[in-house]
C-alpha cells in the first residue's frame, strides 16, 4: 500500500460473500433502487481534514500518522495531498468532498500570502476535480484552530478576531463559488463559552448573526445559489457551544430572520452528544424544513467526547435514511464522512477500510429503509394511530374550530377517554426481522 | 411533630451561629438588600405535590410517607391537607404556593364529580389564602400521570385525550384566575415520544401549539394578566420530551407565535439533565426576553434522573440569582422549591429541615450575588473585554456598516490579530473568595 | 386476548418471512448449533416480576396495566397469575423462570402470615412446574421494595431490617432448594448510600458480608449445590449501591473469601449504566471465572435510569453469545429477560410481541457468533496480534523470566519498537459483513 | 510578568479581605490547625507537566502557550524550564513537585540518549531541590504519549512495546529514589483497549501485574521504601481502562499478590469520569487500607473528559480532607494539583492565580472539615445511627454469632421493624452552615 494509494486496488462490489477486504460488501454505486441510483441517493463525500491531514494524535499522545505524503515543504505537501486525495476518491468511487480552507493549503507568515497559497490549491484541486469528475460538496472555513480564535470567531470578544474570521469566510466562500460547491458551513467550533463570568452571551450572538447576514450577502452577491449550512454541536471544544442541537440553532435563525438562507448540516456523533438520536435530529430538521446535509458518523454512548468513528451502526443508519427519504432525499447536501480511523489503525489501508465499513452500513440502511416503506406495516399503524383526528372533535381540532369550552363540553358528555397500546415491541419486532432477512 | 405541623414552631432567622435545627441561619425575611426586602427579592413558594403528596415511592420501592392527614375520606384528606400546607407555610414564612389542579382534589367517578371536587377545594383554599395571606404564584393542569395521558395530552395520539386535557386546564385556569395567580405552567411530562417508530412529530407540535393557543384565548378572554409559562424538560418520563431546553422552547414559540404570551419557568435539575447549567438556562432565557419563574431545586451530577433535592449548592444558587437580578428580578414568578425529602426522610419535620436549607442557600445565593455585583470586578472585567466593539472597525461592526470585503481589507492592512487572557481562573478566585468571606 | 394467555396461539418458529406475529422469525428451539439445540444454549428464562406483576406505573404516572388476573382476593391474585405464568410460558416454549418471593406471594400481617402464604404459593408452583416441565433457574428475596428497608438490608443501619432480611433470605432459599433452582441471587437494591454524610460504608459492607457468608452457610448445609450470584448496578434507586459493577464486586469477594461460592448474573442495561459495554461485563466474569447467569434487556444510551427493555440490539447480542461461548456456554446459569413492555404497551398481547422479539434478537445473536467463529478471521487476527509473546523476549516476559534490568538491556540493543495497525476498522467491516449476511 | 516567574511577587497570606490578586486568601501555610502547620495538612505538590510543559493545545485547536522558556535547545529549554519551575514553587511556597520522565528532559535520537539528556536533567533538579529545600512527591514515567504505546505499554500486543516501557519504569524509579520521592505512580493511559475485537484483556491484565512485580522488586532491591501508586482512570484516552477506579484496582491488587506494595493515587476528575463523587473513592480507598496521595482538581459534570481544572469547589474540597482526616492524614502521599489553567488563559501570570485558586480552595476545605468534626453533630448522628449493632440481635451479627436460623426465630418473634429517617436534609444543612459561617 505505497505511495499514497497509487497501488491501492479499485475499491468494487462484491457482495457479502466476498473475503476480499478492498471490496464493497453491500454497497453497489450503480444499483437502481426506486428509479435512483445508490450512488445518487447517498452522495456520499470525502472529509478533506480527517481522511487527508489528521496524524492521530489526542490530548495524551502524539501523532501515529504521517501526513507529509513524502514531500517536507509546506506547498508540495499541499499539492501531494490533493494527488493522494483525488486518487483514493477515484478508486473508491466517492464523487464528492468537503474541506476547510486551511485543509488544502498551508498558513504562510501574513494572511496575503496564506490567501495566495489557498488561491493556488483551489486552482491545483480544480484541475484535479476536471480531470477526475469528481464534485465539491461544500466548503467552510476553520475559525476555530488558530490561537487568534481562543475566544471564539463571530463571537470573539477581540473585534480583530471576528474581523480574520470575516477575512477567511470571504475567501473560502469565494473558493466554494469557484470549484462548484452548493453547500457553504458555519461550524462554530470556538462560538460558545467556557465560562459565563467573563461572557457577554446575549452580545455574542448578535455578533454571530451579523457575520452570517454578511456572509449570505457575500455568498448571494457573487452567485452563490447553494444552500449555508449550520452544524450543531453541543459542547467541545468549547464547554458550551451555541449552536447546541438542531432546535437551538432553529431559534437563532427565526430570531435573526436567517432561516430563508440556512439549512442544518447534521452530524450523528454532534447529535448523541447533545442527548439526541441521530434520527431525531434529521426529524426536527425535516419538520422544520431545514434539513440539509449530513456528517455521518457515530459516537461511542459511554464517551463524553466526539469519536468521530466511521458509522457501522445499520440500525441507525436505516432510522437515518429513512429521513431523509421522508424529506425527500438529498438535493444540494449529500452524505460526508466526518469520521477518522483509530489512533492505532494508522496505515493507509485503514482509511480504505473504514470507508469501505463506513459505506456498506449507510448502503445497507438505505436498502433497509426502503424495504421497511415497501413493507408499509410501520407506516400504515402509524397513519392509524392518528386517525381520530381525522373526523369527530379530533377533526375540530386539527381545523382550530375547537376551544377550551367546546373540549370541556365534548368531554363531560363523553366521559372517560380510551386509548390503545403503542405497539413498540411489535414495531421494533417487525424492523428488527426487516433488518436482518 | 404532630398534628400535622400545629405543632412546629415558628421559624425565624437566628444566625449562621444558631444550633436550632428550627431557624433560618441565612434567611432573614425583612432585611433589607438594595431597597427590598429578602422576601420580596426571593417570592419563595411551597410546591404542594412534593410536599404534601409525595410519600417517597420510587421505581423499586413503596411509599414510605403517610401523607392522608389522619384522614380516610378523600375530601377529608384533601381538606386536612391544604390545612396542613397552610399551616406549614404559615410557620416558615412563605408566601406563596404553586399546585397541580390533582394535588388539591381527588378524582371523582367521572369528570363532572372531578371538576366538582376540584371547585369546592379551590373554594376552600381560598378561605385559606384570605385568613393568611398566602398568595398562588402559579397554577397548572397535571396532564401527564393519569393513563389517558401515556400517550400524551396536547401531543397525544387519540383526539379524546387532547379534549380531556383541554378540559382540565380550563379549570386548572379558572381555578388560577379566581385564586389570584400570576401565573400559568404548562410542563409537558408525556408531550415527547417513547420511540420515533410510532409517532408523526410534526403533526404532535403541531396540535401542541394548538392547545396553547386555545389557553391563551380562553385565559385573556377570562382576565388573566398573567403570564403562560413553558417548563423545559429534555426527557423522562418520556424517552424524549418536546419542551427539552429554552433554547427549544424559544424555536417553538417563534414558530407558532406564541412568544408573545409565554414566558418559561426554569427547573434547575431540568437543565442539567440537559446537559446545561441552571445559570445557562437564566441566561438564554434573559436575552430572549422569556425569564419567567423558577422551580428551585438541584440534582446530582451523577443520577440521569430528576433527584429533585432541596437546593444546597450556593455557588449554583449565586450564578442563579446574578441572572436573576441582570434580567430585573422577580415581577410575576418567583421562586418555587420543587423539591422533594430523600424517601429516608419520611418524619414531618424533615420537610422543614429541607426547606429551610434550600431557603437559607438561597438567601446566601442574594446575598453573596449582591455582593458580587458592588465589588465590581468580574462584571468591569467583562465590560472591558468587549472594548474593541465601542470604537474603530468593532463599531463598524456592531452598527451593521462592515463586510466581508471592508473586514479582508482591515485585516490585509493590519496583519495578525492579538488576543487576550480570558483570566477565567482570577474571576473564579474573586468569586469564590466572595462567597465564604 | 383475553383470558390470560389461554387463547394466546403457541408460538412456533416460521422464519423471516413470515408476517405472523405471533411466530418466531429467528428462534428457532430445537435447531441444532454445533451439537446443541438453540433452546440448550440459550436457555431462556421469564422474569416473573417484570412479565407477570409489573403494572407500569412510573415516577410521574399510575398503572396502566391491571395484573389482578380476574380476581380480587391477594391468595386468588396469586393462583391465577401463577396459572397466566405457565400457561404464557408454555405457550411461548420459555423452559425456565426466576421469581422474587413478593412476585409469587402476598405479604400477611405478620410474618409467619407471609411466610405461610409465600410457601403455599411454593408449593403450588412446584405442581405447576410438574405439569409443565417448566424449570427454576434461580431464585431470590426482594430485600429492597418494602420500607423497612429504605436504608439498606444487609447493610441497613437498623439490625432489625438486617434481621428481617435474613428471614427473607432463609424462606426463598428454602424455596429455591424445594424447586431445584440451581441458582440464588443478590441483588442489592437498597445496598449503598443516598448521602456519605450519614454512611459508615465500611462497617455496612463488613455486614454485607456477614449475611453473605449465613447465606452460603445455610444454603449448603441444606443441599443447595447451585450457584449464588451477585448481580451488579451501579446506582438506582440508591445513589451509590456497593456492587457497582463486575470489578467492584470481585474485589468485594475477594476481600471477604466469598470467591468460592458466588458468580455473577449480569444485567446488560446494569452493565451500560456503570459506564460499560454489557460484553465487557462479560468478559470481566470470564476471565476471573465468575461468569454464571445473565439478565438480558437493554437500556437507553441517552436515558440515565434502568429502563429494562426487551433487547433488540443484534450487535449486542452476537458479541454478549461470544462471551457465554468462550466461557464455555451457560452451565447453572441461564439467560432471564429482566425487562419490561414500555408504559403504553399495556396489553397482554404486548408481552407475546416483546418476548417474541427479545428471544428473536438473541437467536441472532446466537447464530452470528458462530458464524464469526467459524469464519475465523477475528479470532486468527487476534492470536497473531499477541504473537511476539511466543518467543524471545516476550517468552521471557510471560514465563517470569524477566526483570527490569534485563528488559533495558534489550531495548538498549534493540532500540525503537515497531508496532502494528491494530485494524479496528477492518474487523469491524468483518463483524459487520457476517452480522447482515 | 516577564522572565518566568522571576518578577512575579512571593504569595502570602493576606486574607479574604485583600484585593490584591497575588496573595492567599485562605491558605496561610504556618497557621497550626490541631498541631499541625497548615503546610503539613496539606502537602502541596506542583504538575510538572501541565505547569511547566503544557501548551494550550486540544483536538481541535493548536498550543497558545509558549512553554520554551526563551530557550531553542530541547535540553537548554529543560533546564530554563526546571529553573522556572524552582522558581515558580519557592514563590509559591509549593514544597513539593511531581513529575513524569519526559517532563523534564528531552527524547534522544535513541533510548540511550533519551537515558542520558533524562539523568543529566535528574542530577540537575537534585541541585535545584538542595537549593530551595523543595521535595519530590512522587515520581512516574510517561507510557502513554509516544505512539510506541499506542496499544499500551504493560499491556501492549507487542512484547518490545512492553520492553521499553520496563526500561522508563527502571530510570524514572532511578531518578524517584536519587531524588527521595516517597512515591511512584502507575497511571495506565493506554492501559485498556479501544475496540474488544482485538483484546485479549485477560492476557493484557496478567502482563500489567507481571510489569508492577517488576517494578516492586527493583524498587526493594534499590532502596526504594515508598508507595507504588495504580491511578485509577476509567477512560480517555483509551475506550477502555483497565484501572476504572479504586475498587477495580482492589479487585486487581488482590488477585495479583500486589496489595501490599500498591494504594491509590486519587485524583478528583477521575473520579467523577467513573461515576463517583471524589469523596466515594477516597472513602472506598481508606476503608481498604489503600488511600496513598491525591491528584487535585475538577472536572465538568456537564463535560465527558477529563478537563483537570483547578479545584474551586469547597464543598468537594472539604468532604475530600475530611475523608484524609478519617484515613490519618497524608504519610507519603500529598496534594498534587494535576491541573491546568484553561486554553484561553495563557499567560504566565495565569498559572499563580490558578494555583492561588486551587490552594485557597483546599485551606478552606482544610478549615472546614475541622470545623465539622470540632462540631460534632454530624458525626455523633452517624455513631447513633448504628447504635443498634452494639447490643442484642444486633451485637450477635457483629459478633458473627447469627444465622439465618436465629434471625428467623427472632423476626417471628419480634415482628415488623422499625426504622428511622436518615434526616438527610439536616445533616446538609449542619454541613451548609458551617460552611458559609
Amino acid at each position: 500500500m505505497k505511495s499514497y494509494f497509487e497501488d491501492m486496488p479499485v475499491i468494487k462490489y462484491e457482495g457479502p460473500d466476498s473475503k476480499n477486504p478492498f471490496s464493497y460488501k453491500y454497497y453497489d454505486a450503480e444499483r437502481v433502487i426506486k428509479g435512483k441510483k445508490m450512488k445518487e441517493h447517498l452522495k456520499f463525500a470525502m472529509s478533506y481534514w480527517h481522511t487527508m491531514c489528521a496524524g492521530g494524535a489526542d490530548p495524551f499522545g502524539g501523532v501515529t500518522m504521517d501526513r507529509s505524503y513524502g514531500e517536507t515543504e509546506p506547498m508540495a505537501i499541499a499539492k501531494a495531498k490533493a494527488d493522494a486525495a483525488f486518487t483514493f476518491m477515484s478508486k473508491m468511487g466517492i464523487e464528492y468532498f468537503c474541506f476547510h480552507d486551511v485543509d488544502i493549503a498551508p498558513e504562510g507568515t501574513n494572511f496575503e500570502e496564506t490567501r495566495n497559497n489557498f488561491h493556488e490549491m483551489v486552482a491545483y484541486i480544480e484541475g484535479k476535480m476536471k480531470e477526475t469528475g469528481i464534485k465539491l460538496l461544500w466548503g467552510t472555513a476553520n475559525c476555530f484552530s488558530h490561537p487568534r480564535y481562543m475566544h471564539g470567531a463571530g463571537t470573539a470578544c477581540h473585534a480583530d478576531s471576528f474581523a480574520y474570521a470575516a477575512s477567511q469566510i470571504k475567501n473560502a466562500l469565494d473558493a466554494t463559488i469557484r470549484l462548484g460547491g452548493q453547500g457553504y458551513v458555519f461550524w462554530g467550533g470556538r462560538e460558545g463559552y467556557e465560562t459565563l463570568l467573563n461572557t457577554d452571551m446575549g452580545f455574542e450572538l448578535d455578533n454571530m448573526a451579523r457575520l452570517m447576514h454578511m456572509a449570505v450577502a457575500y455568498g448571494r452577491n457573487h452567485g452563490f445559489t447553494g444552500d449555508f449550512y449550520i452544524e450543531p454541536k453541543p459542547k467541545e471544544p468549547m464547554k458550551h457551544q451555541y449552536d447546541f442541537d438542531t432546535a437551538t440553532v432553529l431559534a437563532f435563525l427565526r430570531k435573526y430572520g436567517l432561516d430563508k438562507d440556512f439549512k442544518v448540516n447534521i452530524e450523528a456523533n454532534h447529535a448523541t452528544l447533545a442527548g439526541h438520536t441521530f434520527e431525531h435530529e434529521l426529524a426536527v430538521a425535516r419538520i422544520n424544513d431545514v434539513f440539509g446535509s449530513i456528517d455521518a458518523n457515530q459516537g461511542d454512548p459511554h464517551l463524553g467526547w466526539d469519536t468521530d468513528q466511521f458509522p457501522t451502526d445499520v440500525q441507525s443508519a436505516t432510522l437515518c435514511m429513512l429521513e431523509v427519504i421522508k424529506a425527500g432525499g438529498f438535493t444540494k447536501g449529500g452524505l460526508n464522512f466526518d469520521a477518522k480511523v483509530r489512533r492505532p489503525s494508522f496505515d493507509f489501508e485503514d482509511i480504505v477500510y473504514a470507508y469501505i465499513s463506513g459505506m456498506d452500513t449507510f448502503a445497507l440502511g438505505l436498502i433497509k429503509a426502503y424495504e421497511i416503506l415497501e413493507d408499509g406495516r410501520i407506516e400504515n399503524f402509524v397513519t392509524k394511530r392518528y386517525e381520530s383526528y381525522t373526523y369527530g372533535i379530533g377533526k375540530e381540532i386539527v381545523e382550530d374550530r375547537a376551544t377550551l369550552e367546546s373540549l370541556e363540553a365534548y368531554i363531560l358528555e363523553k366521559g372517560e377517554t380510551k386509548v390503545e397500546s403503542g405497539r413498540q415491541e411489535l414495531l421494533e419486532s417487525i424492523f428488527n426481522t426487516i433488518l436482518f432477512k
